[in-house]
């Protein structure tokens, strides 16, 4: 009887849609506006979901306060208010789409996780686009 | 060619986090502000999946009105403004985790389906924390 | 490595849920309000999910901006502002509802995309009731 | 200390925007695909607004229940699953615009108002386009 | 040039309405399943507009930093995982309605506010009823 | 009798809250993460209200299309996926924090309206903190 626990969090941050191996023009063309050199950002929400046994003893898969405090450490803590492209290190050579994000959220997150626990993630860019990623 | 039908519903109702064989102190330790002796509350969102074959008749695959008389009867009328520990019989010897809550809700819907539909429960327990069952 | 890629989009239009086969009497109580000869009207909210590998060149699964414009023209520009049943060929014999509408959808995207790539759909109908295919 | 007390409703209706005395080209050119013959519709979010001082005796402006049902027994009975234009008598000779439709709801609730609360109404047409008034 | 800026919370608690100096009854006839003696609950959705000239040093009417402190200090603190009726000793004599809540958290906001900004507070009980004050 | 009318629009930007005029110390004490010499990004959810006498040919008090072009224009196509301290020449010697850009949107829109229309901006920078102006 496997219940999905599933908590959102919030962040914003700045990044730029671009490869260095590209020309600016090549750059325009594939990523158009999201390439701007000057960066734009978003408020990003996350939703991580982790599915398992309910605890008998606590009626709980995982305690939210530990879900929610993981949450801040390894996402928050490195993404909030940041510049993905200069300052989060994942991104200074992979292209910080919703897509590579969601990635490194979930391998982010996954060590810390009960290895009994399956861990899904999902990330809204924008109200109206969203990515998802299980591993 | 299934199709996965969903309804939202919504209830509010006190409870309280804590084992009666527990002292206050682990009670405290375990579940915090959630287990103040003095109850807290929230307002539920349900959501309730049925999946199965459109009826070619009527292009259902099943009447959203019985659906949301079946949530009415088996899950409003049972729990809302109420208090889950001392008024629901589920939750007399359960901790009424969200968790918990899901499996409950799920068991008193699932004799009411048509035994070729799957059902599955999401509850959200507040906006930032849900659960899903799917049995 | 499998990631899920979801564009939300919108349109509004009028239906009837119906046979031609059946008496006023009989659509009467198998549809109730929803069989009213005048109409009635949704603004349905769609969400398209495409998952596939990501492109290592571009971070993407698929370019947002093609999977947006591709909703506009094989769904929003055939549905939108416009009567179902007298207006959608799809439904001159097949009643809309929300299951056929999903199926209906799903096949008119379908043949556009990628063949590696998985595709589902949800169409909300009101913010209460919503359906998801996926073939 | 007057206070405003807020109750959300819902209903769906198909319309149209056009005026008989005017060419199908003139409507098509004011109102574009509002104006189509076929009729569209959408969900419409209703938000009444009452605001008065508070009874001692309930701590209470309005029964939020009188509220609700008086909602519903004015506008809800009469707007939803309906056509405006064809059904509902206001919009024989008025055009369904959103802006007519929140003044024809705000006199409908009015005479059955307090005298001495103040009555607002906002209805969103869609989820980006809305209208309030307040006499 | 006055702007508003407005900052939205978020707490549960559990409540009841009655009146000591009424019957059960009575109690029940005007407050209806609100009376529960077992007490239910709900999420507050509270946002805090604060109005007043902007800061030319910093581009901030009040930092929203600040203004976060004090809602956390003055209402999440004293409201959050409580029993209204039994913790909250401004409801020891008082019925806490949505109504008498948003003027208890006004009051308690006030005197920690720059005199010359006006404070208005919207108090959300569900999702659909919902009480504003602005002293 | 006067209706007000409202357009919700989207746009995402990355800004930074800071004064050249005062130390990296003091841009920190005064502003936090928001001052990250990096940048960091919202997604603005942007809503418009326009306020006046209904045309009684059209039924609108002002067609929607103009509007959400106006928009587009003065605002979307200024602001979106740009950085507001180096591309928006308003903010080279501004700080752009929520409330600074809400009035810049006002002055935008204003000579664009209708005299006769009042004309308010509400501006949220995070689902959690939104700022409004009036003139």
């Amino acid at each position: 009887m496997k219940v999905t626990v599933s908590r959102k969090a919030h962040f914003n941050a700045a990044h730029r849609l671009y490869r260095k191996d590209w020309s600016d023009e090549k750059n325009q063309t594939i990523f158009g506006k999201c390439s701007n050199p000057h960066f734009h950002g978003h408020n990003y929400e996350l939703v991580v979901h982790v599915t398992g046994i309910i605890n008998p003893d606590t009626g709980y898969v995982i305690d939210m306060k530990i879900l929610k405090d993981l949450i801040k450490e390894e996402v928050e803590d490195k993404m909030d208010h940041k510049n993905l492209n200069e300052e989060v290190p994942e991104f200074y050579d992979k292209i910080p789409t919703a897509e590579n994000m969601v990635i490194v959220i979930y391998e982010a997150l996954k060590p810390h996780m009960n290895p009994e626990h399956e861990l899904a993630v999902t990330l809204y860019e924008t109200p109206r686009n969203f990515v998802s990623y299980s591993g």
